[in-house]
Protein backbone atom coordinates (compact mmCIF):
# COMPACT_ATOMS: atom_id res chain seq x y z
CA UNK A 1 0.00 0.00 0.00
CA UNK A 2 2.71 2.88 -1.20
CA UNK A 3 0.41 4.43 -3.91
CA UNK A 4 -1.84 7.24 -3.62
CA UNK A 5 -5.04 5.08 -4.94
CA UNK A 6 -4.58 1.75 -3.69
CA UNK A 7 -8.66 1.51 -2.87
CA UNK A 8 -9.36 1.72 -6.31
CA UNK A 9 -11.19 -1.44 -7.58
CA UNK A 10 -9.53 -3.18 -11.03
CA UNK A 11 -10.74 -2.79 -13.55
CA UNK A 12 -13.01 -5.23 -15.86
CA UNK A 13 -11.68 -7.76 -17.77
CA UNK A 14 -11.10 -7.69 -21.07
CA UNK A 15 -13.68 -9.32 -23.49
CA UNK A 16 -15.66 -9.06 -26.53
CA UNK A 17 -16.39 -5.09 -27.31
CA UNK A 18 -19.38 -5.44 -29.31
CA UNK A 19 -23.52 -5.11 -28.19
CA UNK A 20 -23.14 -8.14 -26.33
CA UNK A 21 -20.45 -7.37 -24.29
CA UNK A 22 -22.21 -3.65 -23.29
CA UNK A 23 -25.40 -5.78 -22.49
CA UNK A 24 -23.35 -8.13 -19.89
CA UNK A 25 -21.92 -5.21 -18.59
CA UNK A 26 -24.86 -3.69 -18.24
CA UNK A 27 -26.69 -6.63 -16.59
CA UNK A 28 -23.54 -7.57 -14.24
CA UNK A 29 -23.95 -4.32 -13.09
CA UNK A 30 -27.86 -4.35 -12.35
CA UNK A 31 -27.40 -7.50 -10.30
CA UNK A 32 -24.50 -6.47 -8.42
CA UNK A 33 -26.35 -3.04 -7.48
CA UNK A 34 -28.72 -5.03 -5.86
CA UNK A 35 -26.54 -7.90 -4.49
CA UNK A 36 -24.90 -5.59 -1.95
CA UNK A 37 -27.83 -3.80 -1.03
CA UNK A 38 -29.07 -7.47 0.37
CA UNK A 39 -25.90 -8.68 1.26
CA UNK A 40 -25.88 -5.68 3.55
CA UNK A 41 -28.37 -6.91 5.36
CA UNK A 42 -28.47 -10.22 4.76
CA UNK A 43 -25.31 -11.36 3.92
CA UNK A 44 -23.44 -12.89 1.11
CA UNK A 45 -24.66 -16.40 1.81
CA UNK A 46 -28.56 -15.44 1.97
CA UNK A 47 -27.65 -14.52 -1.40
CA UNK A 48 -29.47 -16.59 -4.04
CA UNK A 49 -29.99 -16.15 -7.26
CA UNK A 50 -33.77 -16.92 -7.80
CA UNK A 51 -34.32 -14.54 -5.54
CA UNK A 52 -32.05 -11.79 -7.53
CA UNK A 53 -33.51 -12.59 -10.97
CA UNK A 54 -37.31 -12.13 -9.44
CA UNK A 55 -36.55 -8.10 -9.34
CA UNK A 56 -34.65 -8.37 -12.15
CA UNK A 57 -34.89 -8.47 -16.16
CA UNK A 58 -32.37 -11.75 -16.69
CA UNK A 59 -33.36 -15.38 -15.32
CA UNK A 60 -31.20 -17.20 -12.66
CA UNK A 61 -29.12 -19.02 -15.68
CA UNK A 62 -28.17 -15.62 -17.10
CA UNK A 63 -26.98 -15.08 -13.38
CA UNK A 64 -25.11 -18.25 -13.05
CA UNK A 65 -23.61 -17.45 -16.84
CA UNK A 66 -22.81 -13.44 -15.58
CA UNK A 67 -20.67 -14.37 -12.60
CA UNK A 68 -20.15 -18.36 -13.04
CA UNK A 69 -21.97 -19.21 -10.14
CA UNK A 70 -22.38 -17.82 -5.81
CA UNK A 71 -19.00 -17.76 -5.19
CA UNK A 72 -18.55 -15.94 -8.45
CA UNK A 73 -21.40 -13.73 -7.25
CA UNK A 74 -19.66 -13.00 -3.91
CA UNK A 75 -16.81 -12.22 -4.73
CA UNK A 76 -18.33 -9.94 -7.45
CA UNK A 77 -20.30 -8.17 -4.50
CA UNK A 78 -16.97 -8.05 -2.60
CA UNK A 79 -15.53 -6.10 -5.45
CA UNK A 80 -18.46 -4.01 -6.09
CA UNK A 81 -18.73 -3.08 -2.78
CA UNK A 82 -15.33 -1.66 -2.80
CA UNK A 83 -15.92 0.57 -5.68
CA UNK A 84 -18.37 2.22 -3.84
CA UNK A 85 -16.69 2.92 -0.89
CA UNK A 86 -13.96 4.36 -2.83
CA UNK A 87 -16.49 6.47 -4.61
CA UNK A 88 -18.16 7.30 -1.21
CA UNK A 89 -15.44 7.97 1.06
CA UNK A 90 -11.74 7.37 -0.65
CA UNK A 91 -12.80 9.71 -3.49
CA UNK A 92 -14.40 12.96 -1.47
CA UNK A 93 -11.65 12.91 0.88
CA UNK A 94 -8.94 13.09 -1.79
CA UNK A 95 -9.51 16.95 -1.96
CA UNK A 96 -7.85 17.20 1.11
CA UNK A 97 -4.14 16.93 1.55
CA UNK A 98 -2.27 14.03 2.33
CA UNK A 99 -1.24 13.52 6.23
CA UNK A 100 -3.42 14.66 9.31
CA UNK A 101 -5.95 16.72 6.72
CA UNK A 102 -6.45 13.29 5.19
CA UNK A 103 -7.16 11.36 7.67
CA UNK A 104 -9.78 13.57 9.62
CA UNK A 105 -11.88 14.02 6.06
CA UNK A 106 -11.48 10.00 5.57
CA UNK A 107 -13.46 9.44 8.99
CA UNK A 108 -15.90 12.45 8.33
CA UNK A 109 -16.79 10.87 4.97
CA UNK A 110 -16.90 7.72 6.53
CA UNK A 111 -19.68 8.34 9.34
CA UNK A 112 -21.28 10.02 6.13
CA UNK A 113 -21.18 6.44 4.18
CA UNK A 114 -22.71 4.48 6.95
CA UNK A 115 -25.33 7.83 7.70
CA UNK A 116 -26.59 7.81 5.08
CA UNK A 117 -26.25 4.03 4.05
CA UNK A 118 -25.18 3.91 1.26
CA UNK A 119 -25.69 -0.06 1.66
CA UNK A 120 -29.18 -0.46 3.34
CA UNK A 121 -27.49 -2.42 5.90
CA UNK A 122 -25.10 0.09 6.82
CA UNK A 123 -21.37 -0.73 6.02
CA UNK A 124 -21.60 -3.57 3.57
CA UNK A 125 -18.06 -4.36 5.30
CA UNK A 126 -18.89 -4.65 8.65
CA UNK A 127 -21.93 -7.36 7.81
CA UNK A 128 -19.57 -9.51 5.98
CA UNK A 129 -16.95 -9.48 8.06
CA UNK A 130 -19.00 -10.77 10.88
CA UNK A 131 -20.23 -13.59 8.79
CA UNK A 132 -17.23 -14.46 7.29
CA UNK A 133 -14.32 -14.29 10.15
CA UNK A 134 -14.34 -17.98 10.96
CA UNK A 135 -15.18 -19.25 7.27
CA UNK A 136 -12.13 -20.38 4.58
CA UNK A 137 -11.94 -19.59 1.28
CA UNK A 138 -11.85 -16.91 -1.87
CA UNK A 139 -14.78 -14.77 -0.48
CA UNK A 140 -12.94 -14.72 3.44
CA UNK A 141 -9.89 -13.68 1.63
CA UNK A 142 -11.02 -10.91 -0.41
CA UNK A 143 -13.13 -9.84 2.92
CA UNK A 144 -9.68 -9.67 4.68
CA UNK A 145 -8.15 -7.79 1.88
CA UNK A 146 -10.83 -5.08 1.89
CA UNK A 147 -10.43 -4.99 5.88
CA UNK A 148 -6.68 -5.05 5.34
CA UNK A 149 -6.35 -2.20 2.36
CA UNK A 150 -8.49 0.50 4.35
CA UNK A 151 -6.86 -0.31 7.51
CA UNK A 152 -3.20 0.18 5.92
CA UNK A 153 -4.91 3.31 4.21
CA UNK A 154 -6.16 5.25 7.51
CA UNK A 155 -2.35 3.90 8.48
CA UNK A 156 -0.27 5.66 5.57
CA UNK A 157 -1.97 8.83 6.14
CA UNK A 158 -1.30 9.08 9.99
CA UNK A 159 2.19 8.50 8.78
CA UNK A 160 2.29 11.00 7.12
CA UNK A 161 0.65 13.13 9.27
CA UNK A 162 3.52 12.04 11.82
CA UNK A 163 6.40 12.80 9.36
CA UNK A 164 4.62 15.92 8.33
CA UNK A 165 4.64 17.01 12.33
CA UNK A 166 0.91 17.24 12.49
CA UNK A 167 0.64 14.23 14.81
CA UNK A 168 3.40 13.72 17.34
CA UNK A 169 6.51 11.58 16.64
CA UNK A 170 5.72 8.83 19.50
CA UNK A 171 2.85 8.04 17.70
CA UNK A 172 1.86 4.41 17.12
CA UNK A 173 -0.29 4.46 14.13
CA UNK A 174 -1.20 0.86 13.59
CA UNK A 175 -2.42 1.58 17.20
CA UNK A 176 -4.37 4.29 16.26
CA UNK A 177 -5.92 2.75 13.12
CA UNK A 178 -7.21 0.03 15.09
CA UNK A 179 -8.88 3.23 17.22
CA UNK A 180 -10.41 4.93 14.45
CA UNK A 181 -11.64 1.60 12.82
CA UNK A 182 -12.86 0.78 16.47
CA UNK A 183 -15.35 3.40 16.95
CA UNK A 184 -16.16 3.97 13.04
CA UNK A 185 -17.52 0.63 13.08
CA UNK A 186 -19.05 0.92 16.55
CA UNK A 187 -20.67 4.05 15.53
CA UNK A 188 -22.35 2.23 12.41
CA UNK A 189 -22.54 -1.07 14.40
CA UNK A 190 -24.55 0.90 17.22
CA UNK A 191 -26.84 3.05 15.17
CA UNK A 192 -28.19 0.14 12.83
CA UNK A 193 -29.05 -1.76 16.59
CA UNK A 194 -30.60 1.15 18.38
CA UNK A 195 -31.95 3.35 16.14
CA UNK A 196 -29.63 6.25 17.25
CA UNK A 197 -27.65 8.27 15.07
CA UNK A 198 -25.56 10.23 18.76
CA UNK A 199 -23.09 7.23 17.85
CA UNK A 200 -21.81 9.12 14.88
CA UNK A 201 -21.31 12.12 16.61
CA UNK A 202 -19.70 9.88 19.64
CA UNK A 203 -17.37 8.36 17.19
CA UNK A 204 -16.24 11.66 15.85
CA UNK A 205 -15.82 13.37 19.26
CA UNK A 206 -13.71 9.94 20.13
CA UNK A 207 -10.91 10.31 16.76
CA UNK A 208 -10.60 13.96 17.61
CA UNK A 209 -9.78 12.93 21.08
CA UNK A 210 -7.28 10.63 20.17
CA UNK A 211 -5.82 12.38 17.00
CA UNK A 212 -5.59 15.60 19.91
CA UNK A 213 -3.95 13.26 22.25
CA UNK A 214 -1.34 12.72 19.74
CA UNK A 215 -0.38 16.42 19.25
CA UNK A 216 -3.04 17.33 16.55
CA UNK A 217 -4.25 21.39 16.33
CA UNK A 218 -7.51 21.05 16.80
CA UNK A 219 -8.40 24.11 14.73
CA UNK A 220 -7.56 21.37 11.84
CA UNK A 221 -10.31 18.60 12.88
CA UNK A 222 -12.53 21.65 13.41
CA UNK A 223 -14.95 21.04 10.51
CA UNK A 224 -16.10 17.58 12.11
CA UNK B 1 -29.96 -0.82 36.08
CA UNK B 2 -29.76 0.34 39.52
CA UNK B 3 -28.85 -2.72 41.28
CA UNK B 4 -25.62 -4.76 41.62
CA UNK B 5 -26.98 -7.82 39.97
CA UNK B 6 -28.47 -6.44 36.33
CA UNK B 7 -27.04 -9.04 34.18
CA UNK B 8 -28.17 -11.96 36.33
CA UNK B 9 -30.38 -14.31 33.53
CA UNK B 10 -33.89 -14.77 34.73
CA UNK B 11 -34.67 -17.98 36.44
CA UNK B 12 -36.13 -20.95 34.69
CA UNK B 13 -40.28 -21.01 34.71
CA UNK B 14 -41.75 -22.61 37.15
CA UNK B 15 -43.18 -26.37 36.28
CA UNK B 16 -43.69 -29.67 37.25
CA UNK B 17 -40.87 -30.81 39.88
CA UNK B 18 -40.94 -34.65 39.03
CA UNK B 19 -38.39 -37.07 36.67
CA UNK B 20 -39.73 -35.15 33.83
CA UNK B 21 -39.10 -31.92 34.54
CA UNK B 22 -35.82 -32.44 35.47
CA UNK B 23 -35.04 -34.78 32.48
CA UNK B 24 -36.79 -31.81 30.12
CA UNK B 25 -34.19 -29.19 32.15
CA UNK B 26 -31.54 -31.39 31.10
CA UNK B 27 -31.86 -31.86 27.56
CA UNK B 28 -33.08 -28.39 27.59
CA UNK B 29 -29.40 -27.26 28.53
CA UNK B 30 -27.82 -29.47 26.50
CA UNK B 31 -29.38 -28.44 23.29
CA UNK B 32 -28.96 -24.52 24.12
CA UNK B 33 -24.87 -25.69 24.72
CA UNK B 34 -24.66 -26.72 21.33
CA UNK B 35 -27.54 -23.74 19.83
CA UNK B 36 -25.28 -21.08 21.43
CA UNK B 37 -21.74 -22.35 20.24
CA UNK B 38 -23.39 -22.83 16.65
CA UNK B 39 -25.25 -19.47 16.91
CA UNK B 40 -21.91 -18.10 18.02
CA UNK B 41 -20.12 -18.93 14.41
CA UNK B 42 -22.97 -19.01 11.95
CA UNK B 43 -25.77 -17.06 13.54
CA UNK B 44 -29.45 -17.44 15.11
CA UNK B 45 -31.45 -17.75 11.86
CA UNK B 46 -29.01 -20.97 10.72
CA UNK B 47 -30.01 -22.39 13.54
CA UNK B 48 -32.06 -26.01 12.84
CA UNK B 49 -34.07 -28.05 15.03
CA UNK B 50 -32.45 -31.36 12.46
CA UNK B 51 -29.44 -29.91 13.16
CA UNK B 52 -29.11 -29.57 16.70
CA UNK B 53 -31.51 -33.16 16.64
CA UNK B 54 -29.05 -35.12 15.00
CA UNK B 55 -25.78 -34.37 17.52
CA UNK B 56 -27.86 -34.87 20.52
CA UNK B 57 -30.07 -37.84 22.34
CA UNK B 58 -33.47 -35.90 20.96
CA UNK B 59 -35.32 -35.60 18.70
CA UNK B 60 -36.51 -32.65 16.49
CA UNK B 61 -40.05 -32.69 18.11
CA UNK B 62 -38.73 -33.17 21.51
CA UNK B 63 -36.43 -30.04 20.88
CA UNK B 64 -39.99 -27.87 19.33
CA UNK B 65 -42.04 -29.30 22.44
CA UNK B 66 -39.16 -28.00 24.90
CA UNK B 67 -39.23 -24.53 22.99
CA UNK B 68 -42.02 -24.13 21.13
CA UNK B 69 -40.53 -23.94 17.78
CA UNK B 70 -37.46 -21.87 16.23
CA UNK B 71 -37.97 -18.57 17.98
CA UNK B 72 -38.29 -19.85 21.59
CA UNK B 73 -34.74 -21.70 20.75
CA UNK B 74 -33.37 -18.67 19.63
CA UNK B 75 -34.85 -16.77 22.43
CA UNK B 76 -33.95 -18.94 24.56
CA UNK B 77 -30.68 -18.96 23.11
CA UNK B 78 -29.88 -15.30 24.10
CA UNK B 79 -31.06 -15.93 27.37
CA UNK B 80 -28.44 -19.00 27.72
CA UNK B 81 -25.58 -16.82 26.09
CA UNK B 82 -26.24 -14.00 28.65
CA UNK B 83 -25.81 -16.70 31.48
CA UNK B 84 -22.69 -17.67 30.56
CA UNK B 85 -21.59 -14.32 29.99
CA UNK B 86 -22.40 -13.42 33.13
CA UNK B 87 -20.22 -16.05 34.21
CA UNK B 88 -17.81 -15.60 31.92
CA UNK B 89 -17.22 -11.61 32.57
CA UNK B 90 -19.76 -10.47 35.01
CA UNK B 91 -19.30 -12.63 38.25
CA UNK B 92 -15.17 -12.61 38.38
CA UNK B 93 -15.19 -9.03 37.86
CA UNK B 94 -17.22 -9.18 41.14
CA UNK B 95 -14.42 -9.43 43.11
CA UNK B 96 -12.91 -5.72 42.54
CA UNK B 97 -14.29 -2.81 43.78
CA UNK B 98 -17.32 -0.94 42.54
CA UNK B 99 -16.24 1.58 40.12
CA UNK B 100 -12.89 2.07 38.38
CA UNK B 101 -11.17 -1.25 39.98
CA UNK B 102 -14.88 -3.26 38.88
CA UNK B 103 -14.71 -1.03 35.41
CA UNK B 104 -11.08 -1.97 34.83
CA UNK B 105 -11.77 -5.97 36.25
CA UNK B 106 -14.89 -6.18 33.40
CA UNK B 107 -12.60 -4.79 31.16
CA UNK B 108 -9.87 -7.38 31.42
CA UNK B 109 -12.26 -10.40 32.08
CA UNK B 110 -14.22 -9.34 29.06
CA UNK B 111 -11.32 -9.76 26.40
CA UNK B 112 -10.11 -13.33 28.49
CA UNK B 113 -13.72 -14.04 27.77
CA UNK B 114 -13.33 -13.41 23.91
CA UNK B 115 -9.72 -14.57 23.90
CA UNK B 116 -10.28 -17.86 25.12
CA UNK B 117 -13.60 -18.25 22.89
CA UNK B 118 -16.11 -19.10 25.53
CA UNK B 119 -17.77 -19.35 22.19
CA UNK B 120 -16.88 -21.46 19.33
CA UNK B 121 -17.26 -17.99 16.67
CA UNK B 122 -16.13 -15.35 19.70
CA UNK B 123 -18.62 -13.24 21.70
CA UNK B 124 -21.93 -14.09 20.53
CA UNK B 125 -23.79 -11.20 21.20
CA UNK B 126 -21.50 -9.46 18.33
CA UNK B 127 -22.75 -12.22 15.55
CA UNK B 128 -26.22 -12.22 16.93
CA UNK B 129 -25.93 -8.01 17.00
CA UNK B 130 -25.17 -8.02 13.47
CA UNK B 131 -27.33 -10.54 12.24
CA UNK B 132 -30.08 -8.88 13.91
CA UNK B 133 -29.81 -5.15 13.75
CA UNK B 134 -32.28 -4.37 10.96
CA UNK B 135 -34.66 -7.04 12.01
CA UNK B 136 -37.82 -6.46 14.18
CA UNK B 137 -39.14 -9.12 16.65
CA UNK B 138 -38.37 -10.24 19.95
CA UNK B 139 -35.06 -11.73 19.05
CA UNK B 140 -33.79 -8.22 17.99
CA UNK B 141 -35.49 -6.95 20.88
CA UNK B 142 -33.72 -9.41 23.45
CA UNK B 143 -30.71 -8.82 22.10
CA UNK B 144 -30.96 -5.09 22.30
CA UNK B 145 -31.47 -5.29 26.03
CA UNK B 146 -28.68 -7.58 26.16
CA UNK B 147 -26.54 -4.90 24.41
CA UNK B 148 -28.13 -2.16 26.62
CA UNK B 149 -27.08 -3.90 29.71
CA UNK B 150 -24.20 -4.48 29.42
CA UNK B 151 -23.75 -0.85 28.46
CA UNK B 152 -25.22 0.16 31.70
CA UNK B 153 -23.49 -1.75 33.32
CA UNK B 154 -19.99 0.03 32.32
CA UNK B 155 -21.47 3.09 32.30
CA UNK B 156 -22.56 2.21 36.17
CA UNK B 157 -19.80 1.41 37.07
CA UNK B 158 -17.82 4.94 35.44
CA UNK B 159 -20.00 6.60 37.03
CA UNK B 160 -19.14 5.20 40.49
CA UNK B 161 -15.87 5.85 39.79
CA UNK B 162 -16.53 9.65 39.10
CA UNK B 163 -18.39 10.30 42.62
CA UNK B 164 -15.73 8.43 44.43
CA UNK B 165 -13.01 10.40 42.52
CA UNK B 166 -11.23 7.87 40.39
CA UNK B 167 -12.29 9.05 37.49
CA UNK B 168 -12.48 13.20 36.50
CA UNK B 169 -15.52 15.19 37.37
CA UNK B 170 -15.94 16.08 33.81
CA UNK B 171 -16.19 12.67 32.57
CA UNK B 172 -18.85 11.62 30.11
CA UNK B 173 -20.07 8.41 31.33
CA UNK B 174 -21.86 7.75 28.27
CA UNK B 175 -19.10 8.61 25.99
CA UNK B 176 -16.35 6.30 28.14
CA UNK B 177 -18.71 3.32 27.69
CA UNK B 178 -19.41 3.70 23.96
CA UNK B 179 -15.29 3.74 23.53
CA UNK B 180 -14.68 0.75 25.66
CA UNK B 181 -17.17 -1.46 23.80
CA UNK B 182 -15.76 -0.36 20.57
CA UNK B 183 -12.49 -1.10 21.56
CA UNK B 184 -13.38 -4.52 22.76
CA UNK B 185 -15.66 -5.12 19.94
CA UNK B 186 -12.73 -4.44 17.39
CA UNK B 187 -10.49 -6.49 19.77
CA UNK B 188 -13.10 -9.53 19.08
CA UNK B 189 -13.68 -8.82 15.79
CA UNK B 190 -10.15 -8.25 14.08
CA UNK B 191 -9.26 -11.54 16.36
CA UNK B 192 -11.47 -13.18 14.18
CA UNK B 193 -11.50 -11.80 10.87
CA UNK B 194 -7.02 -11.60 11.22
CA UNK B 195 -6.62 -14.37 14.10
CA UNK B 196 -3.88 -12.11 14.93
CA UNK B 197 -4.80 -11.90 19.23
CA UNK B 198 -2.30 -8.88 19.59
CA UNK B 199 -5.77 -6.72 18.98
CA UNK B 200 -6.53 -7.70 22.61
CA UNK B 201 -3.33 -5.65 23.82
CA UNK B 202 -4.64 -2.85 21.62
CA UNK B 203 -7.73 -2.50 23.48
CA UNK B 204 -6.69 -3.10 26.86
CA UNK B 205 -4.30 -0.09 25.39
CA UNK B 206 -6.71 1.74 24.28
CA UNK B 207 -9.21 1.94 27.50
CA UNK B 208 -6.07 2.16 29.47
CA UNK B 209 -5.52 5.39 27.66
CA UNK B 210 -9.12 6.69 27.51
CA UNK B 211 -9.17 5.88 31.74
CA UNK B 212 -5.89 7.82 31.84
CA UNK B 213 -7.44 10.67 30.15
CA UNK B 214 -9.93 11.04 32.88
CA UNK B 215 -7.59 11.02 35.64
CA UNK B 216 -7.64 6.95 36.45
CA UNK B 217 -4.53 6.17 38.48
CA UNK B 218 -2.03 4.64 36.05
CA UNK B 219 -1.24 2.27 39.27
CA UNK B 220 -5.29 0.93 39.44
CA UNK B 221 -4.68 -0.34 35.65
CA UNK B 222 -1.54 -2.13 35.97
CA UNK B 223 -2.77 -5.93 36.17
CA UNK B 224 -4.38 -5.55 32.58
Amino acid sequence: MTTETPLTPTTPHDGPTDGRRVRGDRSRRAVLDLAVQDASVRGLEALTLGSLAARLPVNKSGIAGLFGGKEGLQLAAVEHARGMFVEAVVEPARQAAPGLARLWSLVRHWTDYSRRRVFAGGCFFRTVEVEFDTRDGDVHDAVVTAHRDWTSYLRRHAELAVEAGELGDGTDVDQLAFEITAMLNAANDGSLLLGDDAVYDRALAAVRGALEAHGADPAALAAG
